[in-house]
């Protein structure tokens, strides 16, 4: 691969961030990459890592220069750290993110970039339930797709680049708009999320002793859920605040679905019960042949 | 290994039925097996891949002379094949079953079978979403937890032996009061089950253009529930309609618990999002202690 761009500067070096550092490495698609975290110990052990040549924990510092400066914090930390750089952005830098919810994006980040400055908010959709520099890994990316959400009149010439990044690191790029990324994600990403911790809580409230039952005899089922509720907390309070809206309006369709199957099993239907699973193993063979399973 | 019987009948040769089939001829654990199938594709299937010695349609002509018959169809089959096997069953005879719904074994088997012959309702708490005789492994239990459920005053030598049946495929072998176990596989396993389904199926009832996004993009969270949700459906709309009590009081938890997050995300309580999300993890880190992850 080429160099694609001489400093990059990436803002928070946890699963995504370090996953990113580390295929610019690899791939040596930057000169230089440095990387600021509000968490001195994670961005120490970044550079103790090797995956970045400097790290620190103003993002100022790590932005200034940078040609491309990517947000991998929670999207609550966005306003703020977008404020933080401002000043320190060189003129033509670009600024990108990975966040999961991307009209969020355009609202906090975009009133604090100065003029000449491009934003291009981007979400590679791709990650594990893991947190932190050392979780984080350049196979994450291959074989997974990247969505780049630009906003009306962005320079092509910018958005091509972010885009030529993503695919350096092994992401098929696709494009859309803010508002559909964040309907589509809120049913494939968000809701599974929500539904995952409120079972996982739900035992967790259970007494002490069946709560360790529920753990011995987790492999039923239930432990695929414990994956998905282990992921980051910041994160995902985030993600829930920030795409209101769209998951609000998915889990209604849930619940109104849950309470049909509810009725269902009440009644002893068990038709109602056949069909629906029966309907369910075709999705399941769409996503094994998208190869995404 | 030893021999531990001289001739093993499983009726239902499918994901469990044929992985134990599998397990008992790799390690020698009985001189014969035979299996019953209503479908006869798949009972050919089981005696093509030499994990049975005979295969047919015919539930009593598998289980004469037999001195463990083990149930592995699905839990709405059971009292049609305890009364076809009933007269063909000898003196002494143990019926098992891998069923996870313990009481309605009893309710269905247990007045079907003639004097002398020993139910002993098992659970090998254990699987994969796959269905079929191709689709069983031996290496499915070991390591993983098998339930006994014992009715009171049941011979304990005869326990015993069906313990050491699953001990010798590698689990470890549980003793439980049937409700208790319906009760806790209601959490660990029914609920979870039922909630994926519902996911699933919320998400096949979309539009064509965003069920594609949804399975493009299903590697975000999605995916994990679309495996759950590819499961066998006879056997899990018996499941459901056999534990309806359990399942139904799970899931009046686990509603009551989905609209306080509503609440909360609804208002924007980030700190009660973030308490839960925190809670949750201790829960996953007790499943990765007890090496059920």
């Amino acid at each position: 691969m080429s160099v694609l761009f001489d400093r990059v500067a990436i803002m928070g070096i946890g699963l995504i961030g370090s996953s990113l550092a580390r295929a610019i490495k690899a791939e040596r698609l930057a000169h230089r990459v440095a990387c600021a975290d509000a968490n001195a110990a994670h961005a120490d052990r970044a550079r103790a890592l090797g995956i970045v040549d400097e790290a620190g924990t103003d993002p100022a510092e790590a932005a200034a220069g940078a040609d491309l400066v990517m947000l991998c914090v929670p999207l609550g930390a966005y306003g703020e750290v977008a404020a933080a750089i401002a000043p320190a952005l060189k003129p033509g830098a670009i600024v990108s993110d990975v966040g999961s919810v991307k009209q969020a994006v355009i609202r906090d980040v975009a009133p604090h970039l100065p003029a000449g400055v491009h934003l291009v908010p981007g979400h590679p959709v791709a990650g594990t339930e893991k947190s932190g520099p050392d979780a984080g890994f350049a196979a994450l990316f291959p074989g997974r797709w990247c969505i780049l959400t630009p906003l009306p009149g962005a320079d092509e010439a910018v958005t091509r680049r972010v885009a030529d990044l993503w695919r350096a690191c092994g992401m098929t790029v696709e494009r859309m708009d803010p508002d559909h990324h964040d309907h589509v994600l809120a049913i494939t990403s968000h809701l599974p999320h929500l539904i995952a911790y409120t079972i996982v809580g739900t035992a967790t409230d259970l007494e002490e002793h069946l709560k360790q039952e529920v753990i011995k005899y987790s492999a039923s089922g239930f432990r695929d859920f414990t994956r998905i509720a282990g992921s980051d907390p910041t994160m995902w309070r985030d993600v829930f605040l920030n795409n209101r809206e769209a998951v609000l309006d998915c889990l209604q369709r849930f619940t109104e679905d849950l309470t049909a199957l509810q009725r269902a099993i009440r009644r002893g239907e068990g038709d109602i019960l056949f069909d629906l699973f029966t309907r369910t193993r075709e999705i399941r063979k769409g996503v094994q042949e998208a190869r995404q399973a």
